[in-house]
């Protein structure tokens, strides 16, 4: 069953406005991870809310209690649990997305106000957020509008879990996800055939994707302090230990240039490719000059393709993200920093989870430091986590959403495994046992966490009818689970 | 000759005045090395030269030329020469300062806003330049006004040359130096026969000092660079040489945990103590209690005192500063920084030179880089430096420091080389050719460079009537030079 014409022609007639909606989005910093923006995450959430009620959504606020953060304890963004018909003879659908976004400042370097949604000549949608997650989010909206607007009766029974803590941990997710499973009949999920994700991308900026792996994640910090204060490095160079030289030296412990985990038993934990399953990544619509392209620079980790992919998604891997505490700004200042907190995260592939890597990492930092002799201390925080995922691909739902992107994009889509982690994922297929699919709107070069994030307008108008016409390919399949 | 009991009771009656001179100071933002306050640098140079001329001194404004900072050519802060008095029957004495301070911003940790000059129940005056240098520099300010206001003659002729970049290498102050020593006569320093620098601190905070020695500086930028711009870690870790892996390597081999260099060729070029020498650093009035109490923890490199005194004054040490560029904030940001600066700086000891000892720094790194066989590229700049200075305490500017410091003080200073860097104290000792030494206003725990930076209410005043006691000890020798 094809998406109806007048669905499809909804969405290219009321592109304008779905982008001034989404650009109504970007204008809310929804940062979770920064204190000072959580009344931004409220706002953000109360605007979803309203847009989709207005649509026909029958929706819940759930609190999912407080945070420890800065210092400071405040509420957590709620969780949006949402649900439009009942039909027992329809097959029901479990939407996931997030509402929050990463940090975001111009001094960054961006090249526009990341907070305003700025479209380019080339039809780019740039603004924080644009393409993860509020893009996406909106795109189901954008169906919900176009059916009730036409009068169209939806083809399948809707539910949506929105969340505000994506990039913060999913602080409070796993626990609402078990609860609300275990109340059984009535709950949110009660009935949910399988599970669709929108909060990932393609591969390349050409072919569309459907993914059905997601790496793990564990981030730390690495906290060392020494003197009660800052102090002048002409004064005090020389005369106490000084916590940065500590810190650097455990960060250059951690991994190497080539990308290789230097954490005893880390690396170990995860098997070889044989030669077939290298032929997967050989078989990708991928090559080295399209993570050049996405990258912005000739430092790809390797010449081969297939090594280069499975470094993406098949191994874990380690990335320094930067250094708290420690003089940052332009200039020379001569300081020696009292307090610096490195902060590193490992990305998991199974059977890594955090319970089994994490163990490694502290005793084999504890290790390093002690090995320093210094008398500075360290205090080690494991600041969020999540396990890695791997789907059944041959399922119904990956058939549903194979068909909908061969028939808005004329093409087969590419079944990825994807690099990021998504820890949400896990839970819904461990609480549900029903299968997940993610179903990416974006491109690989949209720069999600980064500078100048965009979503193509083309990628939001025909992924909207993708995401449409998934739902009808969804309800035309009889068989069910 | 000792001071004038009229100027000792003048300077102890107007105390409160001169404290509100210093908040006045303090409140304006000089940040020699932030592009953005350049306009407030300018300011504290009109209020210094009007200050001082207010009393007397006549003076020039000298325009330094243009520097190109964070991709902005913005004009230099200029240099005040002042003049006051020239009889050829009195010594001429050359005083040194600086207007500009050290970046501060209240999420550094500083208890109060540091540019509001706040007065704790112990008397200290707690504020951003407070100690380094504006209190010092209004201390010679208060000497003038005495004189004018009591209608005393000076006992000596007064030169003066205050800059307004000495917290970013004192930029276009040599070539100033050494032009306006060339004029000979009728130049600002035409028959000098001294200078009195006012830049530093007691060694503790008990005992006066006079500084006869200054460790020099070499201020080292390493950038790296790769992607095109900041990447999902996600998405982009283990696809790519991440820079912010090689500048951790980099970083990490510059310097031990127990303050050893490791660039080969640098601590080599330093002689080893005598037991001689080492009687001097087991004379001075200092432990390990007061490096301890004043760095706020007991992180001291050694238990040894003369090690630790050592590692301050005669050696050369190595502080990592930081890092710009990378991920800096709260929270947990899983990117990829795609250009990163690791900052550091080497202080200088005799024979140490930045000209002998960059292209050890400069080759060393850039084979350390090549080692590393990543893609990234390096860029190492090196941002400003100077010589270290040691000078001969023999001679009579020392004698009338001396007597000066028992006559306020009513003890002998200690005899110390400081461990910081005034790079225009050589400039003057070599293009004057006459001697030259550090008379100190602040104690050694008042944080310069640091958060909550004070001065001590009693060093500000009594240390105003010890500038100008010095003066009256200058004149009372009759040997010139």
């Amino acid at each position: 069953m094809s998406a109806p014409t007048a669905f499809l022609d909804f969405v290219d007639k009321n592109a304008d406005k779905f982008i001034g909606r989404l650009a109504d989005a970007v204008a809310i910093p929804s940062i979770s991870g920064d204190a000072s923006r959580r009344n931004d995450v409220y706002k953000m959430a109360a605007f979803l809310d309203e847009q989709l009620r207005s649509y026909g959504l029958e929706t819940k606020l759930v609190e999912l209690g407080d945070q420890e953060i800065e210092g400071q304890t405040l509420k957590l963004p709620p969780a949006i649990l949402g649900s439009i018909g009942t039909d027992p003879k329809k097959k029901t659908v479990l939407i996931y997305g997030h509402y929050d976004v990463q940090p975001a400042d111009i001094s960054d370097g961006w090249d526009t106000d990341p907070f305003k949604l700025t479209i380019d000549d080339k039809g780019r949608l740039i603004g924080r957020g644009s393409s993860d997650d509020k893009g996406p989010v909106l795109g189901w909206v954008n169906i919900l509008e176009a059916h009730k607007t036409l009068g169209l009766e939806l083809p399948v029974n809707l539910r949506f879990c929105l969340e505000g803590m994506e990039e913060s941990g999913s602080e409070g997710l796993d626990e609402l996800i078990e609860s609300e499973t275990k109340k059984g009949k009535g709950s949110y999920f009660d009935g949910v055939d399988c599970v669709c994700i929108s909060d990932n991308y393609w591969l390349n900026t050409r072919t569309p994707a459907v993914t059905y792996g997601l790496r793990g994640l564990t981030y730390f910090k690495i906290n060392i302090h020494g003197p009660g204060r800052d102090l002048h490095s002409g004064v005090f160079g020389g005369t106490v230990h000084e916590p940065m030289t500590d810190l650097i030296k455990i960060m250059s412990r951690l991994v190497d240039p080539d990308g290789t985990i230097l954490i005893p038993g880390v690396r170990e934990m995860v098997g070889e490719p044989d030669e077939e399953e290298k032929l997967i990544y050989e078989g990708l619509d991928y090559n080295i000059s399209d993570i050049e392209e996405s990258a912005g620079s000739k430092t790809a980790i390797s010449s081969d393709k297939a090594t280069v992919l499975m470094g993406r998604m098949r191994f874990p891997s380690l990335s320094l993200h930067g250094i708290e505490g420690a003089f940052h700004g332009v200039g020379a200042k001569t300081v020696i920093p009292a307090k610096v907190a490195g902060k590193f995260s490992i990305r998991l592939v199974p059977p890594q989870t955090p319970e089994n890597v994490n163990p490694l990492i502290i005793s084999y930092i504890e290790s390093e430091f002690a090995k320093l002799n210094s008398k500075n201390t360290l205090v080690l925080e494991d600041l969020h986590g999540g396990k890695p995922w791997v789907e059944n691909t041959k399922h119904w739902n990956y058939e549903a959403a194979i068909k909908a992107t061969k028939a808005v994009y004329k093409q087969a889509p590419d079944l990825t495994r994807e690099g990021g982690s998504i820890p949400v994922t896990l839970t819904f297929a461990e609480s549900l046992k029903v299968n997940v699919l993610l179903l990416p709107m974006g491109r690989g070069d949209d720069g999600a966490h980064s500078t100048n994030e965009k979503l193509d307008r083309s990628n939001f108008i025909e992924g909207t009818k993708l995401l449409g016409t998934y739902l009808y390919e969804v309800a035309a399949i009889t068989s069910k689970a």
